[in-house]
C-alpha cells in the first residue's frame, strides 16, 4: 500500500534510480490556490548538499501534470513528478551479493523475489519522500490556521549539531538524532475513535518515514515514570486550555486544543564508510564492506520538513473527516 | 473509524455503561477452529480485580453471535458481544460539569456536541478493549507459528512492581509503566511499502490503545544517540540472521526474520483519588475534584495482553496481505 | 467484505439460522434523533407473511446495543441486532448432497471449503437484509430532504401483481419482477470522479442485494436504441432543470439535481416446489429435487424497501463525502 | 475517489487537455513480465480514427515511469503516463456559458465551484480511460487463464453496425449500443459476501465508464419475466457445470465456474452536430447549440476493450482477495 488517507489521499510512486519519482494527491478541494513556487521553500529544506547530508545533486523541479488549472486545484487528483538525475547506478551492482547492513536490500530481495529495483534503495530510498514534502505543502494550506513546525532537538546525543556532525565525518561514521514537532492553533475534536486517534494516524505516517524508530507524544516515555498527580493536565479555562500539556495536546486520541507536541527518534544512517563485517550471500562467507558514494552522515537533519509534511497530511485527513460529521 | 485492517478486519462497538460491548472480525479464513473456551485465558489476563487494577467486576463471557459454526470459522464475519454489568452510572453525573483531567470527557463533549455517552468514559473506556483481546486470540491462531509475548518492564520507574503499586495505593495516586512485546518465529517480508511498514501498522494499532503515549522499535529512542557502526545489524547467516538486533526485526519497514521487538509507554491512570485543581465548566471557576469509584492504580498492568492482541491483529493483516502477492 | 461505505459505513453480520443477525453503522453524526420506533415502518414493509412472500414468521424487534444514548446518536458505532426465530434447520440437511439450483449452496461450500453455515442459506440468506433496512432508516434521516421511494413496476411480466402471484402459486413456481426507485429533491454535485459515480456507488449496493441481476439508470437499456438528439437532456433553467430526464438525474456520474431514477431486475426465487432435475453430489448422479418449506413466491415484492435503503445508504455516503470538499 | 480496488489498486489522473493523463497500479506481484509492447494491442483497439469514432489524433505511447525493472514488475506501484496531443482547447471557451446537454460541463462547474478544467471534458473525458486499458492489460496477465472478451451486440438498435453508423453520420446525430462481455475459464468462488459480490464489483467498475447507463448479468432484465422453473440453472456435473447459464456465471454473488456473462448499455454520444435548444447560462435565455469538433458518432464502438479492462481489473482484485483466505 503506497497510499494513505481516507479524505486527503496521498499515493507515492517511483524508485531512486528510475526516470521519475512522484506523488498523486486526491481529495484536494477545488479552488485551493496552488502553483509551482509554493513548493520551493519546503523542497529546499529537504534537499541534499549541506554539511552532514548527501552530496547527491537532486534536480527538484516539481512537474505538475494534473489537478491544477489556472493556479488553483480543480478538484481532480493532483499528480506531481520529479525527474531523477545524478544517479550512479553502477555502484549498486554488489548489493545483491552483499546486502548492506540495516538497509532494505535483503528484505526487498526476499519480499520481491529478486525482482526488486535494488539501485540506490529503489522504492525504499529516502528519495521517495520528496512526494511527501509536496503533499505536505498542499496539506499545510488546507489545515491553516494550524501551524506545524519541526526542529532538530539533538544529533548524536548532543545539541551542538555542528560539532557532532564534524566528529561523525571525521570518524567516517553516521549519527542519529531526535526531531520535535509542534502544531499550534489546534482545533478541539480532531481524531476518530477507536482506531483513528491523532496518535494512531500520525504514528502511522511518522513510522512510514525511513529511519524513524520511535514516536512519542507529550511526555512520551517519560510519562511511564510519572504519577497521575504529576502527569494530569488540569483545565484552567472553559475553552479547554490546560495548566500543563503533558499529554501533548491529545486526550483519548482526540485533539484538545492545546499544542500538539511529539518527538521522533531517527536512527543513524545505515550507509557508513567504515568497514563492516557482514555476510556475503554469494560466497556464503563472512566478508567486509565499506560503503562509498553519496550518503547522509546524519539523515535526521533532513527529517524536520518531512515530519511537518506528514503531520499536515494526517491533520488534513482528520479535519476533512470531521467535516463529514457536521 | 472504529475499524482497522484491510484483510483481517476488526470493528469495535459499545460503551462502558451500555448494555453490551463487542467486536466484529471479518476476513477470518473458513475452517479455523474457534470455540468459546479459546478466549478464556487472554480474557482472564486482561481482567480487573488484581492488586493495582480496578475492582469493577466484569462479566466477561463471550457470546459468539455469528461467524462460527460447529466450532469452526464459517467464512462469515464473527461477531462477539459481552454484557456490561456492575456499572454505577450515577457517579458520572458530575463529569459534564467538571470534566476529569486527562480523561476524554471534555474532548468527547466537544466532538459529539454534548450527545456523547459520558458514563464511565463511554466508547473511550478501556472496557472496549475486550473486543481487541478476543480478536487477538483469533489473530494469534492465524499467525502461528509466530509467537507474540508481552510483559511489564517497569511501573512507576521501578522493576519492583509490587512495591511500586503499594506506594501508589498509599499515596492515593496512580503510576505509569513500560511494556515490552516480542514476536518470535517471524517470517521475512511482512510489511508493505510505503505507508504500511510493520512499524506503521503496529504503531497505528498500539496508539489506539488508551493510555499509550510512546512506541519504539528495537533500540527505539536510544538509537538517536548511537553511531551507525554501533546500530547497524550485520548479517551472520544467509537466512538473514543478524549478529545484533538493534532494529527490532524491522528494516525498511519490512520484517527481516529476526525477533520483532518493541516497547510502549503507558501513562499513569488519569483517575486518581487525590484532589486535583481544575475548571468547573458550569460555574466557570476553578474547583477541586477527587475521583472516587473503581479505577486502576496502574493501567499498565492490563496492557500486555492488549499489546499482544493488536500485534497479532496487525501481523495477521500483513500476512494475509502478503498472500495476495503470491 | 461485509462492509460498505467510506463515511456512512455499514457492516452486516449473522446467518439465517444463527442466534442473531445484525448491523453496525459507523459514522452517524452525533445528535441525530434515533429510537426503536423509527424502524417499525420500514421493517414492516420488508416482512414476510403477505401473499407471495415467505410464511416464515420473523421476530423483527430491533435491539440497539450501542451508539444511541437518550434517543440520539452519540457519535459511536450503532449496532443493532435481531434474534432469529422460527427456523427449521432440519430441512436443510440435504443441501450438502443436492445443492439447490441457483442458490448459493454450491458456491458457498466451495468457497468456504465445507465449513459454511448451510442452514437456510446462512449468510447468503435474504434474512441478512434486515440490517440494510435499519441502516437505510438512519440514512434516510441523514439525506433529508431527499426523498427516496421505490415501487414494483411489474412481476412475472405483468403489472397485475395479484393475478401474477396467483398464477405462480397455482403452478408451484416463482416469478421475477422489476422495481423502480426515484429520489426527489436531489442536490447537484453528488458522486465522485472517476470510480465513485452515483451509478457506481448505487450499482455496487444494488447488486449486493440477493436476486438483483440488472440495474439501469434513466432510460437504461433503452438508451442503446436512441439517438443523441432524442436522448440528450437540454437545460431549461439555470438551476439545471432539464426538459427531459433520460439520464435519470446523473450526468458524468454526478447528480444534476433532477430526479434520480433507476430500475432493478429481480430474478424469480430460486426455491420452487416444482420438481427440478439436478446433480446429486453424493451419488454423482442426476437426481430430482422438490423444495419444501417457507419460501417467497416472488421475492421482488420485498425488494422496494431494501432498494430504498441502499439508495439512502449510498447517497448518505456521497453527501458526507461532498462535505469533505467544503 | 479516483481509485479502485483493495488488492489490485488502480488510480487515474489527468485531464483531457492537460499535459498528460495516467494511471498508477499498485499491488502487482513482483516478477510479472511487463514491457511497453504488451500494451500496444489493447491501446489500438481503444483508439480513435475509425469510422464512427472521433478523428482526434491521440499519441498513445505508454511512458512507464515506475514499477517495472528489467521488463518485470518489481513490486512497487506502476505509473504509466501518456502525453496529450492534438487538442484544440479554444473550442471549449463557450461551455462555461452554454453547458453542453448531457455532458458533465454543468455538474462539474457546480461541484468544483467554477475551478474545474472545462476543456474537452477535463477529468470527465473518455481520454482518461486509456489508463483503464493499460491497467486492464496487466490485470489480464494476473487473471490468466481466465479469458475476457467483449464485443458489440448492436448499435442504434441494429446488428448492422456499418449501416447504423452511416445513417447516424448522415443525420449528424449519434447512436448508442450494447456491448456483451464473456469471461471464460472462470474459477469457482470469486466474490465476497455481502457487498463485494462479483456483480457489485463489476457493476461498480462498469458504471464508472463514461456513457454506461445499464448493466445486466446473465439473462439480466429478461429474468424479471421468467419463472423460477425456467430461470434456474440445474447442475449437470459435480464440478458445478450447469445445463443452462441464465445466471451468467454468478450465484449468490459468487462465481460458479460457468462463463461469466454480462451486457452494458451505452448511451448515444452527447456531442452532436445537430442543433439543440438549451439554456444559455450567461444570458439566462434559451439558446441553440451545434457542437463542432472531434467527436465519436458511436462511443459504444470503443467500449469493448474498456469493458474487458475493468472486468479484468475487478477479477484480479477478487482473485487476490481470495488468496488472503488460503
Amino acid at each position: 500500500m503506497n497510499s494513505f488517507g481516507r479524505n486527503f489521499r496521498v499515493s507515492l510512486f517511483g524508485e531512486s534510480h528510475g526516470t521519475n519519482v512522484g506523488v498523486t494527491i486526491d481529495g484536494v478541494p477545488a479552488g485551493l490556490p496552488i502553483c509551482a513556487d509554493d513548493f520551493t521553500g519546503d523542497i529546499a529544506r529537504r534537499k541534499t548538499g549541506a554539511k552532514g547530508t548527501s552530496p547527491r545533486v537532486e534536480m527538484n523541479i516539481p512537474n505538475i501534470i494534473s489537478g491544477v488549472f489556472n493556479d488553483h486545484a480543480n478538484g481532480d487528483p493532483i499528480t506531481i513528478i520529479f525527474s531523477n538525475t545524478g544517479m550512479n547506478s553502477k555502484s549498486y551492482d554488489s548489493v545483491k551479493d552483499i546486502p548492506r547492513p540495516s538497509h532494505a536490500d535483503f528484505v526487498a530481495a526476499k519480499k520481491f523475489r529478486g525482482f526488486e529495483d535494488y539501485r540506490g534503495g529503489g522504492h525504499f530510498s529516502g528519495r521517495i519522500t520528496i512526494g511527501l514534502v509536496v503533499a505536505g505543502v498542499i496539506a499545510k494550506k488546507i489545515i491553516a490556521p494550524i501551524e506545524v513546525k519541526a526542529e532538530i532537538l539533538e544529533v548524536g546525543g548532543s545539541a551542538n549539531i555542528n560539532e557532532a556532525i564534524d566528529n561523525a565525518l571525521r570518524e567516517r561514521d553516521s549519527i542519529g538524532g531526535i526531531v520535535q514537532c509542534v502544531a499550534k492553533v489546534m482545533p478541539i475534536g480532531l481524531g476518530e475513535p477507536f482506531f483513528d486517534s491523532v496518535e494512531s494516524v500520525l504514528g502511522h505516517l511518522l513510522f512510514s518515514i525511513p529511519a524513524i524508530k520511535g514516536v512519542e507524544f507529550g511526555e512520551g516515555f517519560r510519562c511511564a515514570r510519572m504519577k497521575g498527580s504529576e502527569h494530569n493536565d488540569c483545565y484552567v479555562s472553559s475553552a479547554g486550555r490546560t495548566a500543563t500539556n503533558h499529554a501533548g495536546g491529545v486526550i483519548g486520541g482526540i485533539s484538545n486544543g492545546n499544542d500538539l507536541v511529539f518527538r521522533v527518534a531517527v536512527k543513524p544512517t545505515a550507509s557508513i564508510a567504515r568497514e563492516q563485517n557482514t555476510m556475503n550471500f554469494k560466497t556464503n562467507q563472512m566478508d567486509t564492506l565499506s560503503i562509498v558514494g553519496a550518503h547522509d552522515t546524519c539523515i535526521a537533519l533532513r527529517i524536520p520538513v518531512i515530519a511537518e509534511a506528514v503531520t499536515a497530511i494526517g491533520l488534513a485527513d482528520l479535519l476533512m473527516e470531521e467535516k463529514t460529521h457536521e
